[in-house]
C-alpha cells in the first residue's frame, strides 16, 4: 500500500494539471470579440505580466539570500541539506500557481465579455472554465510538489518517515514567503490603482467607473488580476500545501506511521478527482436568475464535497482500520468551512439584515457608516471563533484525543485537510469572479451594448457571494493549519532539546511572546494599509497630471497614457511589499533569539488568535461596506449620487485595503511566522533566550 | 511590624480623605461667578447627579442579584462567607469614588471659569484642586477598603494570611463590575451627547460648539462629568485596588508571608504621602506659556515619583532584608508607566509628526484620514507591547525569577503597584482636564470675554496631554494587574484541585480559550460602539425636533429644553450598558463550564493580549484624530471650514467612541474577566469541562 499510494497521489496531481491544460487551451481557442476588445485585453495582460516579471525579480533576490543563508545553516548542521531545495521548490510552485492563474484570467476576460454577448450561460461557462484552470493548477502543483518530494525522500534517499516529514515541513516556508509577497504586493497594487482611479476619476472628474478616459483604468483592471488572481493563487497554494504537510507531521508525532502521513495526501487526491467530476455539473439555463446561477455553482461544490466525503470514508475504513473516528475529523473541517462561509455571506451580503442596516446608517453621514461598519466587522468575529472552537474540539475527540493528546491533534490537522480537500472546485467558483469583473470592464471600455454589461455584472455580483465562501475556507483553514504548525514546532523542540520546553501559559517568556504575537497582525496591517495609501497618492498625482496636460483627454478626443499608471503601481507596490514581508520573516527569528523557544510558541499562539480575529473583522467590515454601497446604488436609501451614497463611498474606500490587502495577508502572515519558526528552531534552541528562558 | 503596619496604611488612607475633604471645601468656598454661570453649573450638576442616581439604581439590581448568588454559593461552601460582603464594599467604594469626583468637578467648573477671569494661574489652581479631590478620594477610599478588610480579617477573624488574601481578591470583582458599568454607561452617555450635539448643531445648523442654542449642550457637558470624571474615578479605583490585592495574593504564593503582602500596601501608603506633598509644587506664573503650564504639572508628578521611589527603597531595605531586587521591580513599573505615557503623547499630540501627518492626509478626503488614523493606532501598539515586555522581564528577574517562578511573578505584581503608587497626583493632573473643558463650556455659554475662553482652552489642551500620560498608566497597569490576576487564578486552581491544571499552551481547551478570549474585546467594543451610535441617533432626532418645534430657538429668542436631552442620554446609556457588562460577567462562567479551568486561563490570556493591543489602538487612533482636527482648526492645511477640516471632523467623530467609550472599557473588561473567574473558580473546577478538559 505505502509503495503505490504516493504514486496514486502523483497521478492525481498530473491529472489535475492535464485537466487544467485542456481547459486552458479550450478557453484560449474561443474568439476574443472585436479588435478593440482584444487590444484592451492584451493591454491588461501585458501590464499584469510586466508586473509579475518584476515581482519575481524582486522576490528572487529574497529567495537567493534565503537559500544562501539556509545552505550555510545546513552546512553547519543546523538543517538537513534538503531544506534549501525544498524552500526553493515551495516558493517556485507557489509563484507558478499565481502565474498560470493570471495567464488564463487575462485570456478569459475578453472571451467572457464576448461570450456574454451570446448569453449568460456562455459567459458563465467561459469564466468558470478559467476559474477551473486556476483551481486545478493550484491543487495539481501542490500535490505534485508534495508527492515528488515524498517519493524522492522515501524511495531515492530512503529516509525514515519522521525525517521525511521534518524536511517537507520546511518547504512550506518557501510557499508561505512567496504567498506573502504575492498577496501583499498584489494587494497594494490592486487597491492603489482602484482607490487612485476612483478618487480622481469618479469623485473629482465625475466620469463613471471603467471609463476609458481614466488613465488609471487599465491599472485598475491589471490590479484585479495581480491581486485577486495571482495573489489568491499563491495564497491558496500555500494553505493547501501547508495543511497537508503539517497534518503529515502530526501523524508522525501521533505514532500513526506512514499510513497516517499518506492519509491527508490521499484525501487531497480524492478531492481532485471529485472536483474534476463536479465541474461538469456547472451550467445554467439562459433565463437563469441570480439565484439559479448561484445554485448552479453550488451544485458543483456540494457534489464535490459529497463525493469526497464518501470516498474519504471508504479510504479511512480501508487504510486505517479501527480509526473510523478520523472520518469525523475530516467532516468536521468540511462543515466548519461551509458554516464560516455562510456566516461571512450573512454579514457581508446585502441580502441580509446586517449590511442593509449598515446602508441605512449612511443617513447620518460618513462617520456613522464607518463606526457601524467597524462594529459590524468586530461583532462578526464571534461566530467563526465559536465554529473553529467546536470544530477543533470535535476533530480532537473524534481522532482519539481522550486517549492520546497527539492523536487528537492529528485529528485537528485532518480537519484542515478536509476543509481544503475540494479546493480544486471551490477555488474555481472563487477565481471566476475577477474574470467576470474584468469582462465587465472590457465591455464598458469597448462600448458593448448595455445588456452585455448587465450579464457580466450578474456574474460578478455572484462572484462576490462565492468569494465569501472561499474566504471562509481560506480563513478557517489558515487557523487550523497554523494551529497544526504550532504543534509541529513544539514537537520539533521536543526532539531537539526537551529540557528547554516550558509551555505553561504563565511562563513569562510565553506570556510576553503572546503579547508580541497579538500585536504583530496589527503592526502588519498598519504597514500594508499605509502602503496602499502612499501608492494611491502617487496614482492620484499622476491621473491629475494627465487630465491637466493631455489635451482633449476628458472630452474623449485623446488617449490616456495607461502604461505610466501601471508602471507607478508596479514600482510602488514592489517597494512597499518588502517591509511587511520582512516583518513576517524576521519577527520569529528576533523573538526566538531574545525570548527563546517558549517565547516563540507564545508569539505564534498570540499572532494566530489575534490575527484570526483581526482578519475576519477586516474582511467582513470591508465586504459589508462594499455591498452597502452597491445596495444604495441599487436604488435603496435615496440611491446613487445622494448624500447616503457619498457616505457609503467613504466606507467602501476605507474597506478596500481592509478586505483586499491587509485582511487576506494576515492569514498568510500567521502561517509564515510558524514556518519560519520551524526552520530556525535549531538555531533558537541553541542560541535563543540568553540562557534565561 | 506586621501589627502596626496595617494601621499605618489605614492612617495614610484617612489622611488622603481628609486632604480631599479640605480641598473640597476650599474649592466650594470660592465664588461661582455671575448668576448665569451658577445656573449653568447647577444645571450640569443636577443632570449629572440625576444620571448617577439612576445608574446606581440600575447597577443596584445587578449587585443585589450577584450578592444573593454569591451568598447561595457561600452557603453551599463554594465560597467563604466574606465574599458577598467584600463584593459589596468593592462595588460601593468604586461607585463612591466616581460620585465624589463628579460632585467636586461639577462645583469646580464654574469656579474655574470664574478664576480664569482673573488669570491663568488662578484657573489652573482651582481646576487642579478639584482634580486633587478626585485623586485623593480614589486612593483614600481604595486603601481604606483594603486596610479595614485586612485588619478585620487578621485581627478580628484571625484568619491565616493565605485565606485573608483569597477573601480579599474577591472584592476586586465588586470594584471591577462597578467600574465597568460606570465606564460603559458614562462612556455611552458622553459620546452620544457629544456626537448627537455635533451632528445636528455644528454640521446641520452651523452653530458653534457649546452654543446655548443647542438643546444637547448641557447633556454634552454633563457627559464630560459622568464619563470622564465618574467613569474614570471608578475605573482607576478598580485598577489601584486590583493591583494591590493581586500583588498581595502573589506574595502568598511566593512564600513571602505577611511582609510580602504588606509591602504593596505600604508602597501605596507612601505614594499617598508623596502625592500630597507634591501637590504644593503645582503652580505657575501668570505669563506662563503652554510649556510652562505643563512643566508645572510635571513638577508635581515627578517629585511625587522621586519621593515615592526613595521611600520605597528604604522600606524594602528595612522590611524585606536581602530582597533589594524588589526595589528594581517597583521602579521598572514606574518607568514603564512613564514611557508608555510618553509614547501615547508622541502618537496622539499634534506637536509630533504622526498626528501632523494624519492632518495632512485629510487632503484626499475622509476615507484616507480614516485609513491612516486606524493604521496609526495599529502601528502605535508596537512600542507599548515592547515596553510591557521589558518591564515584565525586568521585574521578574529583579524579584528573583531565576530562582523561583513565584517570586518572579510577585515582582510583576509589584511593578503594577509601583506604576500606580503615585496615582493620587497623576490622577489629579488627569482629572482636571474635564473640569477645564466644562469651564470652557460655561465661559462660552455665559458670554464671558474671549480671553477667558482662551485661558480655559489652554488649560484644556494641556489636559489632553496629561490625560495621555494618565492613559499610559491606566493601560499599562491594567495589563500588569490582569497578568497578576491570571496567575492568582492558576494558584487558586492549584489549591482547589491540582490534577485539573494543564496549562500547556497546546492543550485544546486552553487554545480554544485563547481564541474566545482574543475575540471578546472585539465583540465588546462592537457592542459599546453601536450603543453610542444608537443613543446618538436618538439625540439627533430630539435636537432636530426642538429646532423645528421651538420657535425662535435658533435665533436665540427662546430657550431650549435641555433636560429632555439629558433624559434621553441617561435612559439610553443605562439601557445600553447592560449587555456589554453582562458579557464581561457571563463569559468567564460560560467558558469555564464548557471548557473547564484550562479554557478559562486561555480565555483570560487571549483577552488580555488582544484587549491590550485593541485598547491602545482605539485610544491612540481616537486621540490622534481629535488632535489632527484641532491642528487643522489652528490654521494648518487650509484651516477651519475647509474640505480638510470636514474630513478631519469625520475622523474625530469616528474616534469619539474609540477613545472615550470602547477603548477605556476594554481595560476594565480584561480585569473583570479575571476577577469573575477567580470568584467562580471552585464551581468551574467542580462542574466545568464535562469531565473532558
Amino acid at each position: 500500500m505505502e509503495n503505490y499510494a504516493p504514486f496514486f497521489v502523483l497521478g492525481a496531481a498530473v491529472l489535475a494539471l492535464i485537466f487544467a491544460a485542456y481547459k486552458f487551451f479550450a478557453v484560449k481557442k474561443l474568439p476574443e470579440g472585436t479588435e478593440l476588445m482584444a487590444s484592451i485585453s492584451s493591454k491588461i495582460r501585458s501590464g499584469a505580466m510586466a508586473y509579475l516579471k518584476r515581482q519575481y525579480k524582486t522576490v528572487g533576490i529574497f529567495f537567493v539570500v534565503m537559500v544562501v543563508l539556509l545552505a550555510v545553516l545546513a552546512g553547519f548542521g543546523f538543517l538537513t541539506p534538503f531544506v534549501p531545495f525544498a524552500f526553493l521548490t515551495g516558493g517556485f510552485f507557489s509563484g507558478l500557481s499565481g502565474f498560470v492563474g493570471m495567464k488564463i484570467a487575462t485570456y478569459a476576460n475578453s472571451r467572457t465579455a464576448n461570450g456574454a454577448k451570446e448569453g449568460l450561460n456562455k459567459g458563465l461557462k467561459i469564466a468558470f472554465s478559467s476559474g477551473t484552470v486556476m483551481g486545478m493548477t493550484v491543487v495539481g502543483l501542490g500535490l505534485l510538489d508534495i508527492s515528488v518530494w515524498f517519493i524522492l525522500l522515501k524511495f531515492v534517499f530512503r529516509l525514515p518517515i519522521d525525517e521525511i516529514m521534518a524536511a517537507m515541513l520546511t518547504f512550506g516556508m518557501g510557499a508561505s514567503s512567496m504567498a506573502l509577497f504575492a498577496r501583499v504586493g498584489g494587494g497594494i497594487f490592486t487597491k492603489a490603482a482602484d482607490v487612485g482611479a476612483d478618487l480622481v476619476g469618479k469623485v473629482e472628474a465625475g466620469i463613471p467607473e471603467d471609463d476609458p478616459r481614466n488613465p488609471a483604468v487599465i491599472a485598475d483592471n491589471v490590479g484585479d488580476n495581480v491581486g485577486d488572481v495571482a495573489g489568491m493563487g499563491a495564497d491558496l497554494y500555500e494553505s493547501y500545501v501547508g495543511s497537508i504537510i503539517s497534518c503529515g507531521a502530526l501523524a508522525v508525532a501521533a505514532g500513526h506511521g506512514i499510513g497516517g502521513v499518506l492519509l491527508p495526501m490521499l484525501i487531497a487526491a480524492i478531492g481532485i478527482v471529485a472536483s474534476i467530476v463536479s465541474t461538469f455539473f456547472v451550467s445554467t439555463k439562459e433565463s437563469a436568475t441570480q439565484k439559479m446561477l448561484l445554485g448552479s455553482l453550488r451544485k458543483g461544490t456540494y457534489s464535490a464535497a459529497i463525493i469526497s466525503a464518501i470516498a474519504s470514508f471508504i479510504l479511512i475504513w480501508k487504510l486505517m482500520p479501527g480509526e473510523n473516528g478520523l472520518f469525523g475529523a475530516v467532516i468536521s473541517g468540511l462543515v466548519a468551512g461551509v458554516l464560516i462561509g455562510f456566516f461571512t455571506e450573512y454579514y457581508t451580503s446585502d441580502s441580509y439584515k446586517p449590511t442593509q442596516k449598515l446602508s441605512e446608517s449612511s443617513g447620518t453621514g460618513a462617520a456613522t457608516i464607518i463606526i457601524d461598519g467597524i462594529a459590524l466587522g468586530m461583532r462578526s468575529t464571534a461566530i467563526p471563533v465559536i465554529i473553529i472552537g467546536i470544530s477543533v474540539i470535535a476533530s480532537y475527540f473524534f481522532a482519539g484525543g481522550m486517549g492520546s493528546f497527539e492523536s487528537g491533534l492529528y485529528g485537528v490537522g485532518l480537519s484542515a485537510v478536509g476543509m481544503l480537500s475540494t479546493l480544486g472546485i471551490t477555488l474555481a467558483t472563487d477565481a471566476y469572479g475577477p474574470v467576470a469583473d474584468n469582462a465587465g470592464g472590457i465591455a464598458e471600455m469597448s462600448g458593448l451594448p448595455g445588456e452585455v454589461r448587465e450579464r457580466t455584472d450578474a456574474l460578478d455580483s455572484l462572484g462576490n457571494t462565492t468569494a465569501a465562501t472561499g474566504k471562509g475556507f481560506a480563513i478557517g483553514s489558515a487557523a487550523l493549519t497554523a494551529l497544526a504548525l504550532i504543534v509541529s514546532y513544539t514537537d520539533k523542540i521536543q526532539d531537539l532539546d526537551p529540557t528547554k520546553l516550558n509551555l505553561t501559559i504563565t511562563n513569562p517568556a510565553t506570556l510576553i511572546g503572546l503579547f508580541v504575537g497579538a500585536m504583530l497582525p496589527f503592526l502588519f496591517s498598519a504597514m500594508t494599509m499605509q502602503a496602499v495609501g502612499r501608492a494611491a497618492q502617487k496614482i492620484v498625482v499622476e491621473v491629475r497630471r494627465q487630465f491637466r496636460e493631455i489635451k482633449g483627454l476628458l472630452e474623449g478626443k485623446a488617449e490616456a497614457d495607461y502604461t505610466s499608471c501601471v508602471d507607478i503601481c508596479t514600482k510602488s507596490s514592489l517597494k512597499e511589499m518588502v517591509a511587511p514581508a520582512a516583518l513576517g520573516v524576521l519577527a520569529p527569528i528576533v523573538v526566538g533569539l531574545v525570548l527563546g523557544c517558549n517565547g516563540v510558541v507564545g508569539m505564534l499562539a498570540g499572532a494566530l488568535v489575534s490575527g484570526f480575529v483581526l482578519a475576519i473583522m477586516m474582511a467582513n467590515s470591508g465586504g459589508s461596506w462594499d455591498n452597502a454601497k452597491k445596495y444604495i446604488e441599487a436604488g435603496n436609501f435615496n440611491g446613487k449620487g445622494s448624500e447616503n451614497h457619498k457616505a457609503a463611498v467613504v466606507g467602501d474606500t476605507v474597506g478596500d485595503p481592509f478586505k483586499d490587502t491587509s485582511g487576506p495577508s494576515v492569514n498568510i502572515l500567521i502561517k509564515l511566522l510558524s514556518m519560519v519558526s520551524i526552520v530556525f528552531a535549531s538555531i533558537v534552541v541553541t542560541y535563543g533566550g540568553f540562557g534565561l528562558f
